[in-house]
């Protein structure tokens, strides 16, 4: 299977090529870049001294499948022409993932450039959308926040067991915010300090009512989202809360078994989704593609908090972009992305 | 003025000296450890080389005022004799600071040493209870969320703005466990990594219950309280999330502008918070007794976001108890506090 | 192939199980440990949660291989008695580096308790190894810091082109000092902080000169060894620094072409050593097997300096042992430890 | 007394804030940047919200004595007027620490603007010129890594104990490398990593050798020096490196006892500069103007090992920078400069 990447120097991109490079089945043909083209891959980044990959401007050769790293609008105009050319796609980007194309022009400041794509694109969560996905030719590859929010609040929102108002708390690593290069995203701005950011309200925003709200369509969900920075390159610790209904799942202790019961069914069996038994570290999830998720109930005032984490450029970017693949292609869902987590 | 410090090498206890060191009318006279009596500060810690202090078991020659950064119920012991002789008190620790007794026991396991005290203590938040700070001998210092999340929430409760159910999500530095020496809080344990603790209820909710309580005794408050430590050594960010009473503030940037005008007005004058303009980071507030608070509305919800951020050793600790302190000696309350934060 | 691991909750052994896991000849099957025996590992790492392993006092069941994560001497007491039951044995600790007793003696304050094992073990570093280790039933897994040290010097000292006077300053991430868990390396005093230790000597010292010394008998080598601890979990960084003889490489632009010559040409054909174009940073080898090396001369005074860094878990000890495997396995030398860089 | 800050948005400038704001005798009157001109001090860091300045393109009102952030040449063609008006000035840049006029040309890559004014300049290391200083118009801030590297030698070049060979080993946090906006310091880059720079020459080496060349004029000193960056933001380490002179103090123990008096009575009553009893750690000069300095001998090799640490920010530039303005008018020479370290 030859792999394209657009936009390789995103670390997305070159997370994708850590993935990719274990994977047995997929090789990695061509690879984008704008500014580097020309370059030897290891040129830019001496850690990759090991591959043998000249960077392009577009994609060369041949091609089974594309990943694109690329920012808002530019990844679907060249995502567009692929898949007419039969090759599959996921987008690491956040082209295909609002289907409401009014919600993405407020939020991305554009017009879709090609909207007549929007609707077949699967929403690439495999936990909530696996048979979607195989199917698919073109699936939106998750946010990093929304994949963290989702698996925190879809078990309880498919029961039915919260109020509809919801607060998510996010704490994210700094990667997150990829290699844009300005002040406050220098080691000196950065370490030693935690602040929230787009209070005003963020992009992943829409992104989690929509899929949430797929999951309960009689309820009118209103979520506040606030993200936070923290002083680390990776992981993403999501706190979630919203009061739990007391006809559906009583109150106290039998409250809190319900849910972790609810919890456990709704992920049984799923290969990257772990429901803990006590509370997570962002460092459990260090470089794999899992995600740790831990239900608990405050017993004082009837709320659920649901916890969860990942690394967000792996089950938030690349790791489940291959999950993603490897559904489209009929391989193994875990082919390439067994790894334990890095610890300590 | 002669100052005696309990537990001197405790974290919080160093802050201490560090600001009293400073301070034009204090002097520290006497400074207490268990296992390290006997020998110089600056053994234990050589970067105090330029003091000449002698920790000893217990306090030596007179003094006029003692901060104990003791732990619980050992505080209240070694504060209670030095009330009788004369001598003003700062609890650092948190004997002080629960007026129910029973609470107490439940979150501290250990029946109140010294209950006949308890009533007459002043809860230290000088924003909240200046004059009777100003007028106790003995001054509870509010714990380290606790400043960070009452200051946050304190204008909105006390005009009535929210709902009674209230979230407070925060973050904090690992400095907030002291030095207790456990595998968890070890640098390769903690750094690039975030975590929730205290799932099932930290000791500083009742805190924040009792003090938000009192500003509005109609109000039934159910807070729900998740602690989380960061990768930082100092700093905590809280962010706390309310629904607005729109009979109160209306609705969308109305709402957002009475927020903010309920919020500078409440502070107003005041030395050591601030209303910002922007979200802050908690770099802002390292090495300094300033806290920043950042009021929003998140419109779309109509829900109070609330963030603060201090540090949780001088504002939340150390700095405050001198704070207090000069309130108790009549002495300008700034004296000896008016550092810049140590930026970047 | 059944493998042992003495000691698997250190960092060491952790870092073993993660390989191990993607190592497609190896099964773990017996874990052992002390103060956790008789608790599933994944209890006490929540991260290996999908391990079905138990840790028992002493191994079970039969076993090809052991490794040992084990202290000085109670790693050749473990290991001696497998030995004579036909069972490979690698040694992550230090007991069978030091080929003089006296010098084993005076470095860990004990006497060796099986010194019938020492002459035949093979010190493993492969690189200058391999024949040897390929043929041995006991290999000695270098230390961390000799690993750096040795890689980064060996090309010059084997081709005589340097002064024997050597000053190696290495600086290591945290997770060097395994899980000790005492005050020094709390996080709080190891963020924001750098500094040297063992200025006294280290017991990596005698490794460092007893392999250097054998690839030139001739030269009486001199070297200053300081170690010194860097805010970060993993990573070594050994600058090297010794004045070239002008004799045999002669100076300025003409001594660094014919240095990197030397360099290149020594490590032709490794699997696991690069000579980079452009100073390394540790993060370039985070989580994987790698060692970059980077010669240079500093033209002004005719020194060579020689940077290498790896990752100290891995190259310095859990990567290199199964490197070590592989070769007294007849397997290929680098099965299982393909990874690329975790980055950034 | 009326102060000038040109370019107080570097780190240096915002550090001269922090301290000159505690300065009894000094007033900030005057602070200047290029592209905030125009705005509001509090309103590019809104940490400094209590400061009432605006930042202007040149420095207006008069002024008693100013200190230059700006870069190399830059700097000398703004001070050379304000001298020439009588203000005295202290420069934070390198343009007036290097003699040798060909020496600027080859390492800053342009003519030095001012030629006329190097010769008057005073080298602002009070502990090594304190009366050149106080006697000055203009002093030269040295740089902050030959401050760390200077200080540690300076004892043992002056005695003439070391051989003139001399490795010069330095670690620096990354607010060294100002707020340098390249993917480089990005933090995701420079958290857990480490590495050497400038490995073919840094700018601050002909200044370590001009400076210590002046302490034993017979000496023809052969430094090498290589700077590492550390993921800190504050904090210099340097590890110096030079044989000892048998013929001067012996060997062994005798040997280190000379060379821990020679340091002694070296730094005897100076107020910033410390002789520690144990290896320092950056932390313990943390945003305070001291230096700690350890000298050692490996007795093995009979060398000396030279530690010293300070804050690359503090008495690496602004810290120093003010001591020099007190010498320069008379003042003691700590005022404003009296801080504790920050720790933890």
């Amino acid at each position: 299977m030859k792999v394209g990447i657009l936009a390789v120097t995103a670390y997305s991109g070159l997370e994708l090529v850590r993935i990719l490079r274990r994977h047995p089945q997929a090789e990695i043909a061509s690879v984008t870049g704008r500014s580097t083209a020309g370059k030897k891959l290891s040129e830019v980044f001496p850690h990759l001294a090991s591959l043998d990959l000249t960077i392009t401007e577009d994609l060369t050769g041949s091609i089974d499948v594309v990943f694109s790293a690329l920012p808002a609008a530019a990844s679907a105009e060249k995502i567009a022409p692929l898949l007419r050319d039969g090759v599959k796609a996921v987008d690491i980007g956040a082209d295909f993932r609002l289907k409401d194309l009014e919600e993405y022009r407020r939020w991305y400041k554009v017009d879709h450039p090609c909207p007549e794509y929007v609707e077949e694109a699967a929403y690439g969560l495999p936990e909530l959308n696996r048979h979607e996905i195989a199917a698919a030719r073109l699936v939106a590859n998750p946010g990093c926040y929304p994949t963290a929010a989702i698996l925190a609040l879809a078990p309880a929102v498919k029961a039915g067991i919260i109020e509809p108002d919801i607060i998510v708390d996010a704490k994210s690593g700094v990667s997150g915010a990829g290699q844009n290069i300005s002040r406050e995203y220098l080691y000196s701005e950065v370490n030693e300090s935690l602040r929230a950011y787009a209070v005003e309200g963020h992009r992943h925003l829409p992104e989690i009512t929509q899929e949430l709200g797929r999951l309960d369509t009689t309820a009118d969900l209103a979520v506040t989202f606030l993200p936070h920075l923290a002083p680390m390159t990776r992981g993403i610790l999501a706190s979630c809360y919203a009061r739990l209904r007391e006809d559906a799942v009583g109150s106290g202790a039998a409250a809190e078994a319900a849910v972790r019961e609810i919890y456990s069914s709704f992920y049984k069996g799923e290969p990257f989704v772990t429901v803990a038994q006590s509370p997570p570290s962002t460092k459990h999830t260090l470089g794999n593609n899992n995600c740790v998720v831990y239900p608990a109930v405050d017993t004082r005032t009837n709320r659920l908090i649901a916890i969860s984490c990942i690394d967000n450029l792996v089950k938030g970017a690349a790791g489940q972009a291959v999950q993603n693949m490897n559904l489209m292609f009929g391989l193994p869902e875990g082919e390439g992305l067994g790894e334990l987590a890095l610890y300590p």
